[in-house]
């Protein structure tokens, strides 16, 4: 159950979300990522950059300095370091070499700014998750953010609650209505070395009010599929296609996802973005801002459950055996695969 | 002294108070009792039930679900559990026999409902404490709710609290004004197997203004008894009789009861409900609306003593070596009764 | 580094200061101070005294009790102790002679009132810091209590602050001013039993607007020496002497001293109170009044400084190896000599 490693919360040998395009600029931000304190900020040419976020002098976290130019300068004495993280100027007296932050490697694939946070040898040659396969800044789709979240609890109930879409029915009943009908189907699973799909359809159905608002072209009938689809640990889909008539031989409708963007900030603490993304009607602003606010309500409501649990799990209170269903074999698969990274990167077979 | 046992703070196999008859209803309570989670309610039919409150299938607090019909139906993935807490509904795939909740035998006896939490097979053969003795659900007595208290403090700081009113005198004298005085008579002790009774006695004095106002028929002189009266772990009285004249043969004017209900929420939390009885102008409206308010205004006043000495005694502090004297006789007995019960279920005397 | 010693946080045997003059009265002051609690309170007579701050019946803190001519009544159950904190009164039955409370040695120099909390027989022994070489209650001086703050922060932290006065010249810079600039002089140490002082000098300076408004009289250029001298772990001075013209053989301008009172109230909180001394214009109620504001204001800048720092020192989170330079000499200097002080009480050393 939690924590899936009782020494080692999550794998670091991964690309991690740091933040948002567009709320990084030619400005430092300090933010808690796998337990470390880093900053995050754009250079004067627009690059964004990860520093630890602690003056090693005398520990000031560096988001109350400042940019001069592209260096960091520390709030309390003035040190600057350069964008590789070395102290280039002391006020007084030089500081020594070993005075340095250390420097994490940044890649950005807008709207995500990634940080690697692990062995940085192996950051070159570990590509980003594929965000344009769920419409995350890919031609022909549109994306829009929906909410921040600075999450109490862990990552990964986070990731069983998205992997166990049953919840739909029950947790998010009143904004789902018959839309959410689709979580009572059995949930079927496909894996690759990069991603694990859980995927449940709801075929040849009455159109309900929902998707009849958002495809007008449908006749009587639909049917769509629902998958949650983790492309890399801190992201995650939620979402799938639709098409008119019984099966998935009709006319596509177009797509529809609900993009979770999660990173551990601390043991059990996490940030959490949510985007909704769709490839149909990219031109209406009305729509994205309608879609926007149904993601965040749904997330408004999975917020207190998880925190709820969180709160249990954190206190010293006795717990009762975890139990499973053959429909948590998602959410089962999902802990194996991040347990197998966690457990790769401490025993022998790293070096292997 | 605090904790008396370092192991283990308190009894198990005790009828302890869960909540009161009037706010539990057709609807899940959630609520820490003996550092468990739990979860009150009524059936269709009006009986009280309490289970586990905390789902074993993704470890929801349960209070977040919701009743349909005798069913607690968890608000996560909808898994139903049975009054006996069986699962027996899952929405996709049936679950396992081991989901299933805890479930703890329940008493009502108005206005109380009592719950057992230790060893299942010893409820049946143990009575609950006669809360009619003090005139709570008792023929020819009224009895009022004062007020409930999410006290911050460990229950045994309440119960010394109980056990030693000379405290009248102090934290309440303003409230208390010369009815305080019978708080400086030496207390005298009686115990029998289920209760422990420490008395005081005020023999002979004037009437004042406070018992003036109770019993209009009183002469000039009145004699009372101030009893604490521990009838179980959490039942604690602190009350007497009144009569006229120079002592306990004079005429019998009628007894009045501050009743102490207490169940420890967790080490260093007390549910603490706070009701008053008497067995006289029990029609009278406006003087229990009185006598409730008064003792809420005492038992505001313990909290802030309370609260201050469990932050001292939770922080990191030094304390000073306790000390005891010749009046605290009630309060080591009530202590070392307490303790008994609790070395009694850990050690072999349990299977003698 | 932070901790200076795992072990133990501060030497005992030294003089802290408890309060000032002015806030201790005839009523009962608590205080945690060196992680005990303590009560402050003045006698009849206008003595201050110390003495612990539990009742040692049932520890309630003793602030919530009262005076009652010289003693001290406990609020709970009226418990009376003298100024020796003998318990001489008991309401019923008498408490042993073990119930008593701790006496720590207090000696009033105004504005301040110090207290002795290690062995008390080196109290006699030991004499209280000079405050007066730094204004403190000093004829030709006045002084004024600038702010007092709840310091979330360990004391170490601030003391280190307090000796790099180079941060005048980044935190402050904004009210400092041009008068910063002293802070990039190359500071130098002197050294004697009692006391570490670090200056840096600022010669032949043209006269900035701010020393120009102290100081009147002043020519073209001026010459101003700044010290940060440590007359005892909890009084620190940072301030110095003004010259009129090109070195210290100028006319004598005057002194203005910034004065830091600190005492650790628990490991990580610390009571930091902050007056401002001058020997010129010794009348001038508005410059009184502007002075304590401006160290207001530069304290409340390094409040959000040190109490960041303490969050990160107390947090899990991987803390980068510290560095220190050239003119880290001074702060490492006192750190040193606090060690010294904390070691010397723990080890074999002390009976030699």
């Amino acid at each position: 159950m939690y924590p899936l490693n009782a020494n080692k919360p999550w794998p670091e040998n991964q690309w991690y979300v740091a933040g948002l395009s567009n709320e990084i600029g030619h400005d430092i931000i300090g933010r808690d990522l796998l337990g470390r304190h880093v900053i995050l900020f754009r250079d004067e040419a627009g690059a964004p950059h990860a520093l630890s976020g602690i003056c090693p002098h005398r520990m000031l976290p560096l988001e109350q300095g400042r940019l001069k130019g592209d260096r960091v300068m520390c709030g309390y004495h003035g040190l600057e370091f350069d964008l590789e993280g070395r102290c280039v100027r002391s006020p007084i007296t030089p500081a020594p070499p070993s005075c340095a932050l250390a420097r994490y490697p940044v890649r950005e694939h807008a709207p995500l700014v990634w940080i690697w946070m692990g062995d940085a040898a192996r950051a070159e040659t570990t590509p980003l998750p594929e965000q344009e396969l769920i419409g995350l800044g890919a031609a022909g789709w549109r994306s829009d953010q929906s909410h921040y979240y600075d999450l109490e609890a862990r990552y990964s109930i986070l990731i069983d609650n998205l992997f166990d879409l049953s919840h739909l029915g029950f947790i998010h009943a009143d904004i789902m209505g018959e839309a959410g009908a689709i979580a009572f189907s059995q949930p079927y699973l496909s894996e690759s070395d990069g991603r694990l799909v859980v995927s449940r359809d709801h075929l040849d159905c009455p159109v309900d009010p929902y998707h009849r608002s958002l495809h007008p072209g449908l006749g009587d009938r639909l049917s769509t599929r629902l998958d949650t689809d983790m492309l890399g640990i801190c992201l995650i889909n939620a979402g799938g296609p639709v098409w008119d008539g019984p099966d998935a031989a009709g006319t596509y409708q177009g797509s529809q996802n609900f993009i979770h963007v999660l990173t551990p900030a601390s043991e059990c603490r996490t940030h959490y973005w949510v985007f909704v993304a769709r490839d149909f009607r990219t031109e209406d602003d009305g729509l994205s801002f309608a879609l926007a606010d149904q993601a965040r309500r749904v997330a408004d409501q999975d917020l207190v459950a998880l925190e709820a649990i969180e709160r249990l799990l954190a206190s010293e209170m006795p717990l009762p055996r975890e139990v499973s269903m053959k429909t948590d074999q998602g959410a089962l698969r999902a802990r194996h695969r991040l347990l197998q990274m966690i457990n790769a990167e401490d025993g022998p077979s790293v070096a292997a």
